[in-house]
């Protein structure tokens, strides 16, 4: 098996949603596993000086365009939540916490809770509503609860997300493989020759 | 013959280059025809309150390595210029100007200005380049730099850019086709499978 890719997202992002639904098809592929690295745009557009698509003029207007389009394009179910964006510390914190339990329920947590939002409309910011999506997804519901508020597991966050800066991750989805970047799920054409190939 | 495609453009932006490399090929697999219409991206960007990509902390160093491979992945020449970003007020007015006496002219004119920054590392800030570039192309040198100063030209330039504004342009390059606006190299999946079904 070689190194797995690195998946950075964050549960705010819907490009990074739709990129969610495609990565690990992508990565399989070519015997690659993927690492889930949940981030927080917040903390990043900080460093950044930008901000979310949709507040910027023109682009926000096109961006509402363009994404229920590119769902279409893709074949990806896509519903724009009532309410965005929204802090996304409890859902990340809920991957960081299985990420030491049992790796493995990462992924299908993520999405887990990537639909509720993207799909479901449902507020994953809220620290209840995020719990309750990872229950629904055979977790423990006091557990997860629990694990939002768990100081450990926020520093253990902050430091990813620094990391991620480090990394030169600055926006969502981002992925990493064997130290290339790649910004964007308009990127994933380029990711998938990368893989094939090596290198181009 | 369908309506033309337009094909919006910043003579500085260098995924805007990449594109325009590719724009004739794809419109005329759909009998579609192009109107080639500079934008100049400094009075867009006061507009959206963004600054050119390379600017960005984090995103400029990877706009520096994306550049080149997605120039490879395409199979198109490419050379980040020494001088960047540019002025592009006088590499447009002579798009303008053509497009007054020869529309036909308009794209090899185009093509051969971008072609002298990302390929020749000249300078088409520069008015008397410029010229110099177009003359190359088969144009009277005295004429084109007198076009460059033209003050019927240079208004007519700036109408051009704030029907762009109106018309939600915000980045270069951006297409429209039938009223659908697509951002960005990485939307020519979308606009050929646009073109051939009619929307999706």
């Amino acid at each position: 098996m070689k190194s797995p890719i690195d998946f950075y997202f964050d549960f705010s992002s819907p490009y990074g949603y739709l990129a969610s639904e495609r990565i690990e098809a992508l990565a399989a592929k070519h015997q690659r596993s993927v690492n889930w690295r949940p981030v927080l745009l917040g903390a990043i557009f900080k460093v950044t000086g930008t901000q979310p698509l949709t507040f910027v003029p023109l682009k926000g207007e096109y961006t509402r365009r363009d994404l229920p389009r590119t769902a279409r394009f893709h074949g990806i179910e896509f519903r724009m939540p009532s309410k965005f964006p929204i802090a996304t510390q409890a859902a990340a914190r809920l991957v960081v916490w299985q990420r030491g339990i049992d790796a493995g329920r990462c992924a299908p947590l993520a999405k887990a809770l990537y639909r509720a939002y993207f799909l479901g409309d449902r507020d994953i910011g809220d620290p209840d509503t995020a719990a309750d999506v990872a229950a629904g997804n055979g977790l423990d519901l006091s557990a997860a609860r629990a694990a939002i508020d768990d100081v450990v597991l926020k520093d253990e966050l902050k430091r990813d997300v620094d990391a991620a800066i480090a990394a030169g991750v600055f926006g969502s989805p981002f992925v990493i493989v064997d130290g290339e970047p790649f910004w964007g799920l308009d990127r994933f054409e380029q990711i998938e020759r990368w893989l094939a190939s090596g290198g181009f």
